[in-house]
């Protein structure tokens, strides 16, 4: 009989819970969340918002990674005073080959070079390199500069720094361990619009801001599937792009974004869109992303894609993707604004990444059209000239600093925003100043990648975005950049 | 001890369901989603789906509500053929004296009217009316149209035609007892861009329909605080439009928006953005709604507006507004496609519907821009001169029939699509044919009012649509208007 009791009152404590945690009714902020744990930060450290290193007069630097991102990152690092190439690593010796080509061309002393499955370690090991630059695929982004972190070197990592929470964790525990700076290369994030609209929030332009919007929009379905040749292999006509001869640069290696789409949903690739708008929102400086909710659409365009290209009957047309065509993510933030971000590389559609900002006072989105739009005649986007008078006026001052020379540069500067971001990473060790970005911006945006995920397999429930800075978010009150 | 023994299991049951309905894992279609419960059919009622009446060679109507929308819609009615103004109803004088004179204008019999509190079913309980054509603030069109329906009316209702889902199953409830139509007057599925990608989306040029997206983002600040001044008022200066001088023109009569801002939050006017893109997705034509996920901002615009424009201290400004400023929603649809519906009435931004449609093969967008990019080149939008030129290709045969005589009249046709409305409206009764929209578009697209307020008052969970058809709704294939 006492058994029964007991078993009742567990009973009766197991519904009470469940009906807390997921009732019907009721608004309170915890209400329907599946729960992110945080863990407890190791003892002994403390967080690194703000982390000043000693200046590094000329920053030394090791590439890991000289595929699609990589050769440009070594040419933009040699534009740039009070560097030095130390070290190469690639699996690919046609990538070293060609990187040291473009070392030489600038009459810099040859790299080192690493190849191989270690080589990447054995770069992470000397002892004369201040910096490791990380531009390989995103599943290796997270071990590197952990790795890199442990060896005493500061690490700049290609996006996402991390594809799930626990990577995340580990970034911000080695970082606060080791006391090194780790920035996400979001590369977006200084892009002349996008800088001009942080300019325009932080001068107050668009009044409080409401809402704001970013996206990944971009037809990949052609390099998912194209083969990455190797440089034993001869170059197939028709496959990607006819210009492109070399071997290597059409497809990525090991089809690993292919395979990520095998395996995975939610928004694996979310911090183009995601990085400049938390920029203007303050997160972690004053405000905190606090819940996500995801859809996908269910997946058509690969398979699609797949029997045009390979046929019907092709294992590429059989295979099962899970990443839905369409993704869509809504964050509420701790201060009530709403963050909207999407991702979609399987569909036939203009490029866009959105970056739309709305607010009380005024309005700006630059894809697929740009539209600045300011009280009191907020109703109506300005015309075109004043609307570039509003963005001379608000021009960034990177852009002033660093415009023309970016702009000198062409394409490996990409429009001038990777140029940018290159030369504030260096500026800012030369002169021991904190990174524009630091590793709790790596984590936030890029945790989106399991959390998304996660809601999207549970029907779009909302999932809680831990506080990466466990405490610390509102330290300080405002992104400001380290001059 | 049998008692205990029962009630054991009875809370094994309570525990077993509850955690079958809202489990943190898993990922079945029914997990996590706050439930809608669908009432059963009433004995004896069979679906009205592709509903047929008895033609009706002189459609004669009466018309509630003749404030901001209803003038407009006596004057369109006027211009079709085959149609007689009965009768006419609101709750002011000088709306009915303005509508009485463009009666007269068009040389037309002087209408019946009708005025006060129980005016509305006055008219109704007429025997000389085929037809109630209701333009009332929103709160009303559902007892209006129940009433009507009751008294053997067909009805047509300004959007959303329902504001909770009590009211959506009294209007399909009444609809199937009495066997008569009940079409909400979605006006911008017959937008002649909507129609031109509703007819591209039919015969296959996006392939497969994978995300679409709407909106009504419409700054309303100055009208939500406008007073509706009477015929006793006078003018104020700085208030509304200086060129709008006439009484009872310039705000809400009794400021019901504002009241029901002061009242809900959520997405309180889905269906100008869910309209057109729901018929591009055969919703209850072979797919259906099965879940959103909504998440609103916090409220900011109204108050600082009000501020500004009423003084801090004023009532105004101290009020409280449940409204988010943005509001986003996600609907997941049982064939894995995706909506994304925006509302946005309180922020100063340019007007936007949105209107986008993406599929495996091609993509269209209204606003900010029209964009239409195709393959083999979906990645580029096409020049404008190649994109007209799909425009004309696929113009809507309505717009073939009717376009000219729309253009004709000018602002009351509202860009064509209010007239090309109530031309098929007119149309298809007359000639004894379903309407293009049945009562089931009107519950779907109005049901997002309250289910968009529970997610978003649960942080955004998941919450199901209910099959307003009670299964039905693959009865059709496809979306196809009467001929």
């Amino acid at each position: 009989m006492k058994k029964i009791v007991i078993f009742i009152f567990i009973a009766l404590e197991v519904i009470t819970t469940i009906l807390w945690g997921c009732g019907n009714s009721g608004s309170t902020e915890s209400s329907k969340l599946i729960q992110t744990p945080v863990p407890s930060r190791p003892d002994g450290q403390t967080d690194v918002i703000g982390l000043k290193c000693d200046p590094i007069p000329t920053v030394r630097v090791g590439f890991i990674g000289l595929g699609m991102r990589g050769k440009g990152a070594v040419n933009r690092l040699m534009a740039i005073e009070g560097t030095e190439i130390v070290a190469l690593c690639d699996l690919e010796q046609y990538n070293l080959d060609d990187t040291q080509a473009y070392i030489e061309k600038q009459s810099r002393p040859k790299a080192a070079e690493y190849i191989g499955d270690e080589g990447w370690k054995q770069l992470c090991e000397r002892d004369d390199i201040d910096l490791v630059y990380i531009c390989t695929d995103w599943l290796t982004h997270t071990p590197m500069a952990v790795y890199a972190m442990e060896k005493g070197k500061h690490v700049a990592i290609e996006v996402p720094a991390a594809t799930n929470i626990d990577e995340c964790w580990q970034l911000i525990n080695t970082a606060e361990k080791t006391r090194k700076h780790c920035m996400m290369l979001e590369n977006c994030c200084y892009d002349k619009f996008e800088l001009a609209t942080l300019n325009m929030a932080q001068q107050g332009v668009f009044g409080e801001i409401v809402h704001v919007e970013g996206a990944y929009i971009h037809d990949l379905r052609s390099l998912n599937f194209n083969p990455r040749r190797s440089s034993g292999e001869s170059y197939q006509p028709g496959v990607g792009s006819e210009t492109n001869k070399k071997p290597g640069l059409i497809g990525y290696w090991n089809h690993w974004r292919k395979n990520y789409n095998i395996e995975h949903t939610g928004n694996p690739y979310p911090t183009h869109g995601l990085g400049p708008v938390c920029q203007i929102l303050n997160i972690h400086r004053g405000d905190k992303m606090n819940y996500l909710v995801s859809v996908s659409s269910n997946q058509f365009g690969m398979t699609e894609y797949a029997k045009e290209r390979f046929g019907k009957e092709s294992p590429e047309a059989k295979q099962t993707y899970k990443l839905g065509d369409m993704n869509t993510t809504i964050i509420k933030t701790q201060k009530g604004k709403t963050i909207m971000i999407q991702h979609d590389v399987t569909s036939p559609r203009p490029y866009s990444r959105i970056h739309m900002v709305s607010g009380t006072k005024g309005f700006a989105q630059k894809y697929p059209i740009r539209q600045i739009a300011l009280e009191p005649n907020g109703h109506h986007a300005l015309g075109k000239e004043a609307m570039d008078s509003v963005l001379t006026k608000y021009e960034h001052p990177f852009y002033k600093e660093a415009g023309e020379q970016a702009a000198k540069l062409g394409a490996i500067a990409h429009g001038g925003m990777d140029y940018i971001m290159d030369y504030r990473l260096v500026y800012c060790l030369r002169n021991g100043l904190p990174l524009d970005q630091d590793v709790y911006d790596a984590a936030e945006w890029s945790c989106i990648v399991e959390l998304s995920e996660k809601s999207v397999l549970n029907n779009g429930a909302p999932v809680e975005i831990p506080d990466f800075t466990r405490g610390a978010w509102d330290k300080l009150q405002e992104l400001k950049f380290a001059e």
